[in-house]
């Protein structure tokens, strides 16, 4: 099978945990009564994304979110990429974690947040993952019957290295949850989705949470798919809900074998760490 | 001095290798009336851009195409950037090749396209440089007063490891003589020049023959600049023109400043040659 269904949902991250919980729920099974093979939820969902905030949500491997993910998963037999949470290890570093599992419920991937987002603009903005987060140190990739998949979180993307790196791996699709402002969001969302997609030959799916105006990080939303030609597939706007798109792969074949770019490019040339 | 202008000339390429310079000549002289800093040409402004015409329009390195430039450059006090010329070399050898020329006419740069546009589309589209050119070897940088600038060629500008190598070597503003055509213009032209822009917090120049619609090749036109930040400072449409953009070296350091994207990469990290 060449082609699958993804369901990428825009939900509101509440202060209450188990509030999240049951609003991703309500996504997933409405999702998968559309017979969907993926669901993916947006970054930080479980938690109002805010540095405060990691340490107080932060669960271990295995924890409250982790177990409903797997038993939804299993439920539906779908592929759930579980967005992201505030995960801690046993010697308290947290980070911004992305587990995926498949359709028994088993985990078979896990994103650290690899590229911390610190930002400190003179008399204005100032927010630093950094202070309370650990960043981690892998490329992330997952195969299931489809295709490979690349995954990363929000300003992870902002770095073609990473993207470069899972497609190298096999990825034909990369999977973003994210949650960009209302600075950046504007400014640079559709392109970085539109460009990595473009410049891979691949699609990039990116999933947010929806615009809530009265947190105190307020999310763009307009959770987006693109084809590896760079056409919009779906793109929402800020309002909660979700939104089903067909990856289908071979088309990313047709594009890589019409205008060949990864077989073009000069290994022999490129030193990125210089 | 932070700041300078620069005129990207987007003119037509006719199969009249004196005529092309006379236009190129025509349009130089028109803009440094207006005391720009630096003319750009686009991509095989003296030959028109067909395989089969690279060797007979091809000429050694000082030939009369560079020659021409070089005393305009010395007459005018102004850098030109040569779009680009077919070059041969003593062994027969042919290049896409891009010479730059500082105020008094004295050759400080020399770009050899180093990926060849080569794309056979079953039953569709069947253009190969890899005909008739050898590819270069060189990641290619020069020096002004104003700042360090990157040069590559067309089809070069869509391997991001390329633009970042570039940067790497300290540029803040990538100038690419170009010619997209009626396929992949409209589709990824000005996304490319976008995405470029951001995620090396660089200003990103395209310079494109116009459009004739008789030529075997149907050049998009376009010619664009965009900031650092992602915008869109000039885009012409398909027709001959030209126009001057000023660009603000200050304004390079204040986006770099504010969200640091460059110093946040994780080189420790990156293998891009797998």
């Amino acid at each position: 099978m060449r082609h699958m269904y993804l369901a990428v949902i825009q939900m509101k991250t509440t202060e209450d945990k188990l509030t999240n919980l049951k609003t991703a729920t309500k996504f997933i099974n409405k999702a998968c009564e559309q017979k969907v093979d993926m669901v993916i939820l947006p970054e930080m969902f479980n938690c109002p994304y805010n540095t405060s905030n990691f340490p107080i949500y932060a669960e271990l491997e295995n924890g409250d979110t982790y177990k409903y993910l797997s038993d939804l998963a299993k439920k539906h037999k779908v592929y759930i990429v579980g967005g992201s949470i505030p995960e801690k290890d046993f010697n308290g570093n947290i980070y911004n974690t992305s587990y995926v599992f498949d359709r028994k419920g088993k985990q078979i991937a896990k994103h650290r947040k690899v590229h911390l987002f610190n930002i400190q603009i003179e008399g204005g903005q100032y927010f630093k993952e950094s202070d309370t987060l650990n960043a981690g140190n892998n490329v992330t990739t997952f195969n299931t019957e489809f295709a490979t998949f690349g995954l990363a979180i929000c300003y992870d993307f902002r770095f073609p290295e990473l993207s470069r790196m899972m497609v190298n791996n096999g990825a034909k699709a990369i999977i973003i949850p994210a949650s960009f402002n209302l600075t950046t969001g504007p400014a640079h969302w559709e392109i970085l989705f539109k460009s990595r997609a473009i410049d891979n030959q691949v699609y990039t799916i990116g999933c947010s949470s929806s615009r809530d105006c009265s947190a105190s990080y307020i999310s763009y939303g307009n959770s987006i798919a693109v084809s590896p030609w760079g056409e919009i597939i779906n793109r929402m706007d800020e309002k909660e809900g979700y939104f089903i798109c067909k990856l289908d792969f071979s088309y990313v074949d047709k594009i890589r074998n019409e205008l060949p770019l990864l077989s073009h490019r000069r290994l022999d040339l490129y030193n990125q760490n210089t």
